[in-house]
């Protein structure tokens, strides 16, 4: 029997690669030849999948995302009551822990350049962005109506805020060592930062 | 007589005419040929100052940091005893409220996509952050142990916060006009975010 090609596992694979090579490497470690050595496939599979290197790299950004959504979603699951908890797995979602939110940070950036060829995936990361500072108003509005999280602060304020920060840290500490050591020293990076924005005392009563 | 040259003051001419062209239609505006057009020079005069397009992207770098840190200085002297004063003085000097910090922040955000060919302006731009942390950091402390600022958070753990806050507000504000709209029309957005962080109420009492 003829072998069936699955080409949605294989733009995955190809997507995959050049993931590990941005984390690795850096965006200038991501060339059409780097990502075919990576993946194992040639330079001629590359092209049939993917037309340009821009095109790899937005397929690169929707794979990173699509993951982050599934374990952000399965830790979710794991506590679905307590809002600090479920804030402190969004902003832990973003932070540059490993080697695939670290490769997510530094694609991130080359659309804050403003630098992405594509206009179109620059809109997908500013609704990208936009979707975690709806989750997280919404949680922290639950949160203030039952008494967990102070009230005395507009909450889309606050969202807009603590997304901000996220990233800002993780920017920070894709370029600085110093500052990805210190979030990869503490426990949990994100119930810190959660609880400084809220106004929470920093270690839970 | 014969013009006397000054070159300092070209080389500065070029900058800017750069950095206005950054903030006016982002880092792809910033071609040999538009800045010769904006400054007035020719690409002629622009090649014998800057070798390359790198060359004149960090000159803009340094002048939008050495212009930042001129006028942050002079607030600052208006101020010289209310730490949270000077905080937020710190913290508006870095968001995009006017053309050259709009500019500065997405020259910033080239060197965070590491895609800044020039190592040495990575490392200056991760050195002039780390600045900004220190100054914010003895801020911090002082105001901590005359009871400006609540004791019980580590001082360099809130300077790095809040210095991430800021930039991470400053870069999402550059590629998404809603977060600008709401820094816009806000009296005082740093003394906002600083309240925030330093776990201060909102409106001084």
């Amino acid at each position: 029997v003829p072998k069936v090609v699955d080409h949605e596992r294989r733009r995955e694979e190809l997507a995959d690669a050049a993931l590990r090579l941005i984390a690795r490497d850096g965006m200038r470690g991501v060339t059409t030849r780097a990502v075919a050595i990576e993946s194992g496939w040639s330079t001629g599979v590359l092209s049939h999948y993917f037309g340009t290197l821009n095109d790899l790299l937005l397929a690169a950004l929707r794979r990173a995302a699509e993951v982050q959504g599934r374990v952000f979603r399965e830790r979710r699951s794991q506590s679905p009551e307590d809002p600090v908890e479920q804030l402190r797995l969004i902003v832990e979602s973003m932070l540059p822990l490993d080697e695939r939110r670290v490769a997510l940070t530094r694609i991130f950036a080359v659309y804050y350049a403003e630098l992405g060829v594509n206009h179109l995936a620059r809109e997908e990361v500013v609704d990208y962005l936009d979707n975690f500072r709806r989750m997280v108003e919404r949680i922290i509005s639950r949160g203030q109506s039952d008494g967990a999280i102070p009230r005395g602060r507009d909450a889309t304020e606050l969202a807009v805020d603590l997304v901000a920060l996220a990233d800002g840290l993780s920017v920070h500490a894709t370029i600085d060592p110093r500052i990805l050591g210190r979030l990869q020293s503490e426990a949990r990076p994100g119930e810190r930062v959660v609880r400084e924005v809220l106004g929470l005392s920093p270690h839970p009563a």
